[in-house]
């Protein structure tokens, strides 16, 4: 798509498609390569978070294109009730070839959104070829996000992204407490305690609801945009599960965002000890080349409905789509053989120690937390009483475009405390980001907070 | 993806990707060109219906594959709410171009299903900067299909679709009766007084639930894969239109399937003399090439959107992408410039003459219905009564797989007549279809019904 114009900010505005504000412009982007967004202004953007923590192997990779254009030559849509592809075929089996003891099949369709939907209809489908047709009820825990399509959304405890829908949430949807040491622990309490209690609130709920009507607790292994990469306390999914395996409850959990490598282990659950029921992947899965995600399926799930129905009564025209397949094969060769996960983890760990090495000194920062590649800050106003900034002050928002501003893209959030009020950042950059290029975020970031603390705290917020 | 390997039975059906079926194997595909879809066992299938209506440019175009390649060379993710792209904006542009009196703004996402999702929340978010907070009941139409997340699965109205899952459907969703003639008009009243019927059945389900409370109405144009290429009666969205108006109800037009083309009309609601609200197209519009819906917007509902919150509260990670758009550019550019539009017409009014010739002394063709490439045949045990098969015999999966067999695909249907019971088979060639083509679809289809029917309809049904 050759173009050399350079479009204004009144052409985007006037444009005839909805952009995510309709007062600000976005900016156009000419091409993007490596860890890098090239903008028409001819400014460059380090991208430090991949969008939502989409891209995996960087913009631009000329192996993932090449693979992709020789399976559109071949085959790129076909339906799959009569047909199939080698390259759906061949990335589920690559996909589940360390996990075949855990994973029985991986269901593929286009979107996170979509992925938990699926998630949602084969807790619901499992029970009903059991005869167990009133184990409807779902679980899921507040300042969590899964999806915008309404099942997801209805599972979502973020109250500003649910605001104007309230009034078609269904009453099958129930909430606990998220796992949020830095802000819901105690101080005088024990991690273990606090775990003892969150999975005694779970077991309250489904024993509330009664364990006949509830199909599935459902959570983030590591939580995302809501809260900011808040990883679980040592021991929470642990107990989380036996409580689930205690009322046949189904374990879901949402790796959308954390997933696929994105923390250093293909499945952020092998951190927790656990294995659970169905678990949904994305973003980094097809590292924004193409629509992908993954429902993933444990035996006891696959074995039910095969000797039941022997169908998922749950279609959609791009499921197990052969070009985001291709995609999706082409980054996890990449991953596999230049080592990524290494590369993850030992930046995640340069990554984790400049930054809290940087931002210690700062009164604002409040907890940097989370996992591989996968990172998030979150601002107080007070870093004693952990007091929030006003929402209206959009602390998030104002920190993330001043960090724009010098050509660096993270990713904000609000609503982190309590789905209105908190801000952070999150910081999610390439597998294959260099030591250099975190050394450029973190001196960024850094730099623009410590900066933003000085001329705002005192006086405006 | 090179691979010459035949994958057999036994492997496809062990393999770690959950298949539709988990008893029968699909067909592996080599790959695809035009209007046939290559097979790894050698065969050739004629592609008569594109899937579920998906081709429109036919399979494996090379002028699409090079747009989306230089695209995936130039940019593919990007995060809409600091980037966009020249091909999103392109896109939505030329789609808009002979519609801005009326059609303001274009949403583009994955599927069909995040489209319709994306309009039962624009309805919402619309009324609710009114301040119409209580707006959120919804009105759609039985046997229809709106899409398989729990939205517009609550929309949908086929029963078998829906069976499992009726339990987290919520209270907002309601529905009235199909505009389908063949079925429901009694063959006493006149098309005008049938739609009468119909119109005063939605107007009183508004008053019952009380027009301050209904936010929408939500229809197929043509309904698709539920009843088989269904076309409203003479005058039903004229009056259905007044009724939405009368009471502040925006009339959502789901195109899913019927639109971008596909009945001879860019939109389908063209041929009907109406503009709706919103409406949502996909599948023919990118053509099987990367997923791509949209969701067009009228200027009343971004007119309320821009005066209120200016952001509609409803992000997804691939809307807007780059490559599904170069995808909708590159298929819409060749619709244009090969007049395939045209093409669809002609070839529709061929394939509307030869079907009704060829099947009209078949006892068990109910209707033929359609418009442009988009039609289908509804099959019935008794031709004067219109009493369906039994679903048992599932007819039309059966007449289907016959006419697999001798290489020729077409889209199976079942609860045509109520949700349970009724067959069809719907038949949706690519847009650049050819008379010979045509030809072969027609003699095939014909002859395995008339065969079906010496073999098995007196004793078997």
């Amino acid at each position: 798509m050759p173009e050399n114009k350079i479009w204004s900010d009144e052409e985007l505005l006037s444009s005839g498609l909805l952009h995510r504000s309709l007062k600000v412009a976005p900016h156009m982007v000419k091409n993007a390569t490596g860890s890098y967004i090239h903008l028409q202004d001819g400014r460059s953007i380090l991208d430090a978070c991949g969008g939502a923590a989409v891209i995996s192997v960087g913009h631009g990779n000329t192996e993932v294109v090449d693979a992709m254009t020789e399976q559109l030559r071949e085959v790129a849509y076909i339906h799959t009730s009569d047909f199939t592809t080698s390259a759906s075929e061949r990335l589920a089996n690559v996909l589940l070839q360390n996990y075949r003891d855990k994973i029985s099949k991986v269901y593929f369709v286009n979107s996170g959104s979509e992925a938990n939907e699926a998630a949602i209809k084969m807790a619901i489908q499992y029970f009903y070829e059991q005869g167990k047709k009133n184990k409807t009820q779902f679980i899921s825990r507040k300042q969590s996000y899964h999806g915008n399509c309404l099942g997801g959304m209805s599972l979502s405890g973020h109250i500003a992204r649910r605001q104007p829908f309230e009034g078609i949430i269904g009453s099958n949807f129930h909430q606990v407490s998220p796992a949020y040491e830095y802000r819901y622990k105690n101080s005088y309490e024990s991690t273990e305690s606090y775990v003892e209690e969150l999975a005694k609130e779970l077991e309250d709920k489904i024993v509330e609801l009664g364990p006949d009507n509830v199909a599935c607790f459902f959570a983030e292994t590591i939580v995302g945009a809501t809260t900011g990469c808040v990883t679980a306390p040592a021991g929470y999914f642990k107990k989380i599960k036996a409580v689930c395996e205690k009322y046949d409850v189904l374990l879901v959990l949402d790796e959308i965002m954390c997933g696929s490598g994105r923390t250093g282990s293909f499945f952020a659950w092998e951190d927790e000890g656990i294995v659970p029921d169905i678990t949904t992947a994305g973003k980094a899965l097809s590292g924004g080349y193409c629509p992908l995600s993954a429902v993933y399926l444990n035996h006891k799930v696959v074995d039910t409905l095969a000797s039941g129905s022997a169908a998922f009564n749950c279609g959609h025209t791009y499921q197990g789509f052969a070009l985001s397949s291709a995609a999706g094969l082409a980054v996890r060769e990449i991953i596999d053989r230049d080592n990524l996960l290494q590369n993850v983890r030992v930046m995640g760990t340069h990554l984790e120690k400049s930054l809290k090495q940087a931002l210690l000194s700062s009164n604002i920062v409040g907890d940097i937390r989370g996992r591989g590649l996968f990172w998030g800050i979150e601002f107080v106003a007070d870093k004693a009483t952990k007091k929030p900034f006003i929402p209206s002050a959009r602390v998030g928002y104002e920190i993330q475009k001043r960090i724009f501003a010098r050509n660096l893209a993270v990713y904000p959030g609000f609503g982190t405390f309590d789905g209105l009020s908190g801000d952070h950042i999150l910081i999610a950059p390439t597998f294959n980001v260099t030591e250099a290029q975190i050394d450029v975020i973190v001196q960024t970031t850094a730099e623009v907070i410590l900066l933003f603390e000085k001329q705002f705290h005192s006086d405006q917020i």
